[in-house]
């Protein structure tokens, strides 16, 4: 299991800044929830303590959000990014600059069909950061996720959750439960769950079944006001609830065998860029250093 | 000047939802702002009393964004959008359906030559729905407003601040200062600010001198964590700050005069759409109707 860190500039206290499956061994320091501070650009939770920095990215080739998150509370601001894409690598170590931020992770919801991963590129730019992914993923990447695993970066933290259906080994990163976590929570779903929509379930073990569970029992039970932020909209939605999307997404309020038909029944071309994006995807996107 | 809204299917009481000039005439409700709680879906100032919704909106061929904002806190769910695109109209409606909102308005920052706004064509479909423009654009709207003016929506409201210079009409909406208003403010800033950029200032009235003057002294003068909400961009960047962009526009970092070299040697094409947004966009989209 992965503990530790060699960051770019300095060195983050192993008590702060690590993924870690059993979290009790580091907890992260608890910070009486004084006042909370509404903050679009930077939530605030327990001010001079724990801070998230939020940033939602889009790539338009591939209508692809990447999330940037960091915890302004922490001396040493540590920052990750979901599912970043190659084509906007420099866009985001652009603004994770700008912003002073100490990039820790980079991490991916799935191995993705129709981009591929900035990962690789990431971790040619800056020293130290590390990929993650899903174990399930049957991926390779520095750190190996499974449900359960907390992902920390400061004193604020990602919780992994199992949700396969478009792919084997899709997870939804949601923010962690807590006084000391940014509230309400946000769901980073991947293509599990998309704004009035999902991922296809028709290729890399997808499955129809699966996906309908994943959601109803992993994001739908989360609670409502919980924000959704999927890895793709093509539509121009930035965002939605649970609440939403339990009342208004037309695949899955159906019951499950609807769900299943309206799936077998989507009859979508094959992914332009999977034979590319695959392979490169399967190991976090490190091929495309080894032509520099 | 406007005072009353006929509501698509209910009569808001006058002393909530307005757009004044004079706005200690019917001064929203002020409350204690007792608990803040921090939401990216719905800032909550106070809450049962304010409470803003706030989705923002991407159209992909114009890389515009349209904003929809919303008082959760009123019973009528009053609601207005900002700079909403004609090729969007039925996903915003859609989206506003979902939600409950009762929309109010349709406002525009400025006369757009890149794309014809949807106000024409929301009128046409929701009853009672205003739209807003600056008198300085001399452009036929419901309601001219001037630098000082106040929209309000249920118990928020948007300020006016003139921002000439990409066009001569432009103005920026800043949510208001207050302590039942959401912290941190958010400037709708059309095409005066862009993230880490500016609109061009060749056409339309057009000044750099104008715009300089306009983003230093009506922008760059919020609080620093203001954040910065343009009608476009051209990178995926979602959102900025009035103290990022002090800090790393290459533009508007510099001098005045460094400022307009840079604007008078963009030599940028003939927006394509300009001959036909300008002309529709002048009468705020109404000319849609005319066929239908």
């Amino acid at each position: 299991m992965f503990r530790f860190h060699l960051l770019p500039l300095r060195l983050i206290p192993l008590s702060r800044c690590y993924s870690s499956r059993k979290t009790l061994d580091f907890p992260p320091l608890s910070f009486s929830n004084t006042k909370i501070r509404s903050q679009m650009g930077a939530y605030s939770t327990a001010p001079e303590t724990s801070k998230l920095l939020f940033r939602q990215l889009f790539e338009k080739e591939s209508s692809t959000y990447t999330y940037l998150l960091a915890d302004l509370g922490h001396p040493e601001k540590p920052a990750l990014l979901v599912d970043p894409v190659d084509k906007s690598v420099e866009r985001d170590l652009s603004l994770i600059k700008d912003l002073g931020l100490q990039l820790i992770y980079a991490i991916n919801t799935h191995v993705h069909a129709d981009h591929v991963t900035g990962t690789g590129l990431i971790k040619g730019r800056i020293l130290g950061v590390k990929s993650i992914i899903s174990k399930a993923s049957n991926s390779k990447a520095d750190i190996l996720v499974e449900a359960g695993d907390k992902i920390w970066f400061g004193n604020l933290f990602l919780e992994v959750r199992s949700t396969p259906g478009h792919t084997l080994g899709c997870v939804t990163f949601v923010t962690g439960d807590g006084p000391d976590q940014p509230q309400p929570r946000m769901a980073f779903t991947g293509d599990a769950l998309l704004i009035r929509g999902c991922g296809r379930t028709d290729f890399q073990g997808g499955s129809s079944d699966e996906l309908y569970k994943s959601v109803h029992s992993q994001i739908f039970t989360l609670p409502k006001d919980t924000l959704v932020y999927p890895a793709h909209d093509y539509k121009g939605f930035t965002v939605s609830t649970v609440g939403e999307e339990i009342l208004y997404n037309p695949r899955l309020t159906k019951d499950e065998e609807s769900f299943k038909t309206i799936m077998e029944n989507l009859n979508l071309p094959y992914p332009k860029m999977m034979d590319v994006a695959v392979p490169a995807n399967m190991i976090c996107g490190l091929q495309d250093l080894t032509g520099k």
